[in-house]
């Protein structure tokens, strides 16, 4: 596996951005400069928020963006292409401007995740892949963030890729659970690429291969003695798999002085289970033998073997994370925020719909985060229009864009913007940190935010304001579209 | 894109997997010849049968399996793998035999859908791929089968790239949605890669980019007066959206003598929405204008729908199904069933469970589709050891593996073998059909089945029987195993 070899992934775009880029084109619209905002409305299993990730494959995307002669003979193939506009295609860049919020950051619905300003037809064209990344890495580091919290700092691991949906979900999704918070992955392939640390030990085949089971653990630990962590249900696990284990260590791990070592569980009931092997190992003199569990585990299991006293030190987590089976989709989109005319003055533009939570928020904007000065706590998020400041010296006051009449003053605050340049003029201008970088800064911000936000049931909803002059534009817009 | 830039998916494989490798290989047991089975537990949704997909990439994986220089130099900094065993991976190639059951066949629970007889390392290496291209792409082309039969004849696209699983999530995807049924996707790659037609016209942006829905509409079927879907649900669908299109079809396709174009909604009351603007599209003239409908699409949906009377020719569905929503894994697992003494023996190998279900098949099995002579009916699936055959001219008597006293005999049968050998020694043997074939012929093996079967509420189960000589092998493994 060459990290060169990436592939281009240019045409994994739907088709109509391709139709649409040719009707630009064709209706002399492609050097219109267009502002798209890219958003989600609703977090994932009702939760309060999200984490945002996937930024590093746009990045590699955007870098790459560029058709092959073998694309345009395909596009020619569909005879419904100009060659002027295929012309342009064999020339193609990306030009524009990349803005968006770091991952590992705590987002909320209707703010701005990425922004992208460009000419017409390639912020057209980058939207299917600017979507898809987004929505899958923050799915899946979302989903391993509360995974995560429910195993109050007890290792959790990525286990799933078995059943990740094709070979990119169980990659980029095992770098998605680490940025949640996941430890590391057994997904070999991540660690090689991206650094997700990578692990592993035993399968049921391994103990059926051999006569005994006895036979099978000792076995491993003579070829892994630090790193022996034995598979115990293949048969019983308190009849015989812990028995076994415990003569293999005593037999192998011992006489080398080695104390740490592990057993894994992989079916039936791990509360009992584990209960009962966790005596059995002290009884034994393996107080240091880790516990690991593995079987159909999600946040909601875990917190209730805990709260059942479950013996378990690290939990191994499938395809409930690597599909974030209990609600599989992230539902950002991707929208028309504004366009520029000739003379470069932002034109807002907005999205009607019936549904009052789909109209989209109009025009180049930024926000912001207001964070406690005295508590570190974030209070709220505050989406301007691209030219306003926040004064931090001066009380701030914020309403419900919904119900204006709620309002709150906050003084002593400071005002962080979210956004951060990532290209300009079609330049990469950010450096992406480590991953390693990301997971702590991910663990970090979670911490700013309250425990009311992060229930798992009715969290409380966090405020993403607009600033009045926004609110203005908006309430103008939406008065003009009647 | 090149595809013969595809990457080398050899890493992608869980760690324990080369563990494991290299503990066979410093246990001696590396030529030591296994048999794995790919089964699995329960169809999704709680239906009566799942599609079988995703050969087509396993045997690409197969055929470009090993490990690079850089992957050597990967697993020696691990510091847990002998010098010995990094020189055997370098000479890594796959050596074994693979049959499977053909991309596009209706399979049922607990039955070998792959079958792997290799060395035991080698065996092992492909555990993590071959699940999941098989759970992946059999999950998706049996969520889009669902969903293909409740639109009773009428077209389904695939467009939910954006919100696929990673980038093989849709472009995989994809690939599965059309062999359970849809007619193209919108994945421009997927078709560019695998020939899944893709197509698409415009999305609401470009309907905002004009300074009038007409005007945008009428660029667009200038443009594209042989291809004119136009979206209009961008401000309201009856009170300007339908008859914008409309005068743009008068003025544009009118003159040109084009009759066939199409109209597109993305939201409100697919039912009411639909009857209502069929008929304001037929009293002007258009009746063989097309309507689509792409909102938050899925079987259940689609079925009332159609019940309520929409007028809709097509379906665009996205999210829902490229995700398969609604039970978003396919639980394909891989069990040990066999491995060969040092004189070739065959020796049957079970995994024992608590939980009945959960037993596995042992053995090197064969698996026949017994059909209806008559009504060409697909009456119950037999499994039987590798060396059993079918002698159709006399009567069948099958019994129900949990039950041994329900029992029934065929007559006038005929066996199909459904596995058919892919790899032999290590060299591929199987011609695998064009993309279009395995179409037609999952649409032709999903009528061999009773309705009965189809149904998505309670379905009929379809039998899945062993053959005397399979059940009692299992009955004395099983009892030795007590």
């Amino acid at each position: 596996m060459h990290t060169e070899e990436k592939l281009n992934m240019t045409m994994l775009c739907d088709f109509y951005e391709l139709t649409m880029g040719n009707g630009y084109f064709q209706a002399g619209y492609q050097d219109r400069i267009t502002y798209f905002d890219v958003f989600f409305r609703d977090v994932p299993d009702r939760g309060g928020f999200a984490i945002c990730a996937g930024l590093d494959q746009l990045i590699d995307y955007i870098e790459n963006l560029h058709f092959d002669e073998a694309d345009i003979a395909y596009l020619r193939s569909k005879g419904i292409f100009s060659e002027d506009f295929l012309a342009y295609l064999r020339d193609f860049r990306f030009t524009g401007d990349i803005w968006a919020i770091p991952e590992g950051t705590p987002i909320f619905p209707r703010e701005p995740v990425v922004t992208v300003r460009a000419p017409a037809i390639e912020a057209q064209l980058i939207e299917t892949f600017t979507l898809l990344t987004i929505n899958h890495q923050s799915l899946i580091a979302t989903k391993a963030n509360r995974i995560v919290r429910a195993a109050q700092g007890r290792t959790v691991l990525e286990f799933g890729s078995r059943r990740a949906q094709g070979t990119d979900g169980a990659i980029s999704g095992a770098r998605a659970a680490y940025i949640g918070g996941c430890k590391g992955t057994a997904c070999t392939i991540s660690d090689q690429l991206y650094g997700v640390p990578a692990g592993g030990t035993m399968a049921h085949s391994w103990v059926q291969m051999f006569d005994s089971q006895y036979e099978a653990f000792k076995t491993y630990c003579q070829i892994y003695p630090t790193n022996a962590t034995l598979l115990v249900d293949t048969y019983s696990v308190l009849k015989s798999g812990v028995p076994d284990a415990i003569r293999a260590f005593n037999e192998v791990l011992k006489p080398l002085g080695i104390k740490k070592c592990g057993i894994r569980l992989d079916s039936g009931d791990m509360a009992y289970l584990t209960r009962e092997a966790r005596k059995m190992l002290d009884e034994a003199g393996w107080p240091e033998c880790q516990i690991s569990a593995s079987n159909s585990l999600d946040e909601y299991i875990i917190r209730d073997l805990i709260q059942q006293g479950a013996q378990i030190d690290l939990f191994g987590v499938g395809e409930r994370m690597i599909t974030a089976s209990s609600q599989p989709v992230f539902g950002g989109v991707y929208k028309l925020a504004a366009v520029e005319d000739a003379d470069g003055n932002i034109l807002p533009k907005i999205k009607v719909s019936e549904n009052v939570d789909k109209i989209t928020n109009p025009h180049f904007k930024k926000v912001y985060r207001i964070f406690d000065k005295t508590t570190g706590k974030a209070e709220a998020d505050y989406i301007t229009v691209y030219d306003e400041t926040v004064d931090e010296s001066q009380p701030l006051e914020l309403f419900d864009p919904r119900a204006t009449w709620k309002r709150k003053t906050y003084t002593n605050f400071t005002a962080r913007p979210l956004q951060v340049p990532v290209f300009q003029g079609g330049r990469l201008v950010y450096r992406q940190p480590a991953l390693q970088e990301i997971q702590k800064y991910c663990a970090e911000q979670v911490e700013t935010l309250w425990d009311e936000v992060k229930r798992f049931e009715n969290p409380h909803v966090f405020y993403v304001d607009l600033s009045q002059k926004l609110w203005d534009i908006k309430q103008e817009l939406l008065r003009k579209s009647r």
